[in-house]
Parts: C-alpha cells; structure tokens; sequence
C-alpha cells in the first residue's frame, strides 16, 4: 500500500490524478526528490528539500512555500499508521510545471508527497554487488533533479542482470541513472565533482564520512580506462546506502566480488546515520 | 476551449486525469506527435502516427493496436462540432509509460488525443520571421519524440524575444526545440540529417518539395561557423509550416529579413498540401 500527500490531505496513491494539462505530462516539466525514511524519520530531510527547491528554481518553477509544506507533510506522514512498512519506506516529493508556460517560466507549480516501500532487492545488492550498464550517454543537466529518466531508462531496457546504466560520456565516468559513482584504484577513492554530476546527498555524506576517517578521496571523473587496473567500485544512494559494483558492461570490477573499501564506508554510514536522522 | 479523447471518450480537456503512479509523471515515460487539423481534415496523418510508433517501439513502450485507435480519434475528433476552431488546430496524441516497469519494458501504457487550438502568433512569425538562441546542449536521443522538452525550454527562460532554443552540440547546428532546421548559403540549403536529427514530419515534405523543384539541398549539419555568411534560414514544423529565421543569439541571418527561399518553400508547401491531407 502507497499513501499520498496531495492537495493538502494524506489519501491512497491510487485515489491521486493530476490533469493531462500539466505541463510534467506535456513537456516533462517537473523535479522530484527521494528521501529515505529509517523508523518514521526522514534521513537528511534538510538536504534533500535544499536540492528539490535549487532543482525548481533552476528548471524555472516557481516554488516559494511549497518545499517547506513537503518537508511537513513529510514528518507528518512518517508518523501515521498507514505509512508503508511502519516508516521504513522511500517518500518521493515531486513539484510539477503546473498548466502554465510563460516563456519557460512556471508560475503555477503543483506538488505532492508519495510514500512507497522501497525495492526488495537491497540485502542482495550489498551482499552481492551489483552490475552497471556503461553508455556514451550523459545525464542531461545534472544541476537539476529532473523527471526526465527516459534516455537512462532506455540503456538497460530488457537487461534482467543489469541494475541500471552508467553515464561515461567523453570516456568519463560521471554517475549511473539512480545514484553517485566510486572508483577505487591505487589507495584513493575517484568520483566525479557536483556539476558534471547530480549533488548526490548520500554522495556528499560519504565524502564527508571517508575524509573524516582519511581515505583519500579525489573528486575528479573516473575514466572507462581505469576500470580494468581499478580495485573496487561501488554507488551511494538514499535506497542503496553504499553498495558494491562488482561488473561495468563485459568488464570485471577487482576480484568480481564486493570489496573492502565499500563494506568499510557501508559500516561507517550505518553507524553515523543518527547525525542526519530527522529529530 | 479543448477536447481530448481520452479513456475511450471525448471529454473536455480540464476533466482529464492520469494516476500519478503514470512513469510519465515520475520518470517522464512518454512519447507524444502534434498533428494539424486544416478545416477538419489531418495534415500527413500517417506519417505522424508512424513515426509515434516508432517512438514508443525504441522507447520500450508497448503500442499494440494503439495507434490505430488514435489515428481513428483523430478523424472522428476532427469533425465534431466541439473541435477547437472549426477544425483548425493541433491534435497532439500521447502514448505515456503506464504504471508498470519491467527492467526498461512499459507493457501497461496509457494514450490519449487533446484538441487544442494551436499558438496565436504564426501570422506574425511568417511576416517577420523569428530568433532563435543557440545553445550547446543537444536534443536527448533524437529517434524519439519524447516529452522530456524540459532542458530545451530552460535554455530560453525569460528570453520574450526568442522563439525556442537551437541545439548546436560541437559547433553542429541540428534542431530547434520543436522544429527542423534550414539554412541557405552559396545556392544550396543544408539541413541536418534523420538520426542526428528528430525526423520531421513537414521537414520530410519540405525536403520533397524542394528536390521536385530543383532547390540544391544536402542532407548534413549547417555549422555555426556559417551562420556569419548565410543567405537566410528557416524553420519547419506542422504549426509553422515554413517560418524565416531572421537572427540566432546576436547573429543576425543574411540582411536580417525574411528571404525568398523560404517564401517561395512556403507558397509550394500551401500549394501542394492536399497531397498530405486526409481524405
């Protein structure tokens, strides 16, 4: 069972219809985020509603107010019996261009909260690791959190074995459709800097959590060249916390196995998660 | 006022809806062609509805039969008393995601066709062409028309003197935002080739009638470096038909007017429709 928070009530998901007018299903006008919820509290919830409203704002959607209504009805949702798998669930905010188009200005935005149980797959993945998908395609404009995962989605349609695709535009390595991007090789950490990228909000806390604990991370693109001589990989995302790639396309990461690299900052999150659990 | 065909019948537009569990509004899973009416008769009918097959076919979008449907709304919309503007107007029909992603394949989609009078300002941009704006960016993946409009419209934002934005990645001049692009010079137009380029439907048709008219047109990217020593230029699309382009950015195109080979496209297209139009 999903819940919704949509003009201003809490109802079934099933029950939320947005008009054909929107410009979201027009034009694809419209930015989301994905908070993960621990126990009824959002994790890094400031964060996230940060870049929900730079990805607005930058898209051209008016959004004044409407970030700090999700952000409640966000806490608010976590408590209520009917939030799915007792809090430990994924709450995705979306803010639509609305009906009107005023020379790529959206002065009339919509907005809403779903709340949904995460993919089943997770313990598999850590334990596992997880193949990537290598395309020349990049993200379009990684300032903003778009809905726009068509492209993403179309490099890995009918692949059962394949979690998702990795932008390597240029040879470049920048980050995969749903999350941020590690290579390790030669005693240091490579992922690519904010900007040719999504300001991942797991990303970011990982970086803060390796310097804390003197890995040496770099942020500079990894190269599709480094990926046979490179040790370990792994992602970071809100559902995915830090999780191990083990294959890039034909391509062996290390020994095919989860590495030790991310196992340890998978630890390092997990014990440190109170510093950005919603009080 | 808007009809749409939606759900098997024809509504008005402001009472349609589609569940926001639609991948068209989370992950802007979605294909859609705008096809003109001229007095209730559909402009190159075929034509747009093979190529929105062929959209949501590459998408991963299952369209069994679909079309079809939509083209047969097509007609029969047309000729309802309640069609926009005595059955003058666009036609724009959707195929969107569905609720359902199995690994990149959507086997559940939704499809609709909204009615809708078409943008006021066509008499004008014929009269005295319009500007474009380039930018670097390029159109996401053009072999399919999909919705994901949103970084093109950002590249205009606030711009009231721009008609939509010119996407020339690496110096190569390849679309607009919403139509084809041509460009004169030395006694020959250029136009960018399908593949690099969303197969316009009217471009094609232009395309057609300039050959059976002995203009010289080769079918490769105009470069930007060109713009400087062009004669005129042009766009095309089902509202525009043939439209000069009078400036791009601060360049202005030949002497800054409507040029003749873009008249005399035009009075061929008008002259010569009724071979696309349906019967």
């Amino acid at each position: 069972m999903s819940i919704s928070y949509f003009e201003g009530q809490f109802v079934p998901t099933s029950q939320c219809r947005l008009p054909i007018t929107d410009l979201v299903i027009q034009r694809g006008v419209g930015v989301f985020d994905s908070i993960r919820l621990y126990g009824r509290r959002a994790f890094a919830l400031n964060e996230h509603m940060k870049r929900l409203e730079d990805s607005a704002r930058i898209a051209g959607i008016a959004c004044d107010g409407i970030v700090e209504t999700l952000a409640e009805a966000i806490r608010t949702g976590a408590r209520r019996d009917d939030c799915p798998d007792g809090g430990d669930c994924i709450a995705k905010a979306y803010i639509t261009g609305g009906d009107t188009n005023d020379h790529g200005k959206f002065p009339e935005p919509r907005a809403f909260v779903i709340f949904e149980p995460g993919p089943p797959s997770d313990k598999d993945e850590h334990r596992l690791g997880i193949a990537l998908q290598p395309t020349t395609e990049g993200r379009p404009y990684p300032l903003v959190k778009s809905i726009n995962y068509l492209v993403g989605l179309m490099q890995t349609a009918g692949m059962d074995d394949m979690s998702e695709c990795l932008y390597c535009p240029d040879g470049e390595i920048t980050e995969t459709l749903r999350s941020s991007f590690f290579l390790c090789r030669e005693g240091k950490i490579f992922t690519a800097p904010v900007g040719k990228v999504l300001g991942g909000v797991t990303r970011n806390i990982v970086v803060e959590l390796a310097r804390e604990n003197n890995f040496k991370i770099e942020e500079r693109c990894p190269l599709l060249s480094e990926l046979s001589t490179a040790d370990e990989a792994f992602v970071t995302g809100s559902w995915k916390e830090v999780t191990p790639v083990v294959r890039i396309g034909e391509t062996r990461i290390g020994r095919g196995k989860p590495g030790p690299v991310a196992a340890h900052l998978h630890k390092l999150f997990r014990a440190s998660m109170d510093r950005w659990l919603d009080k």
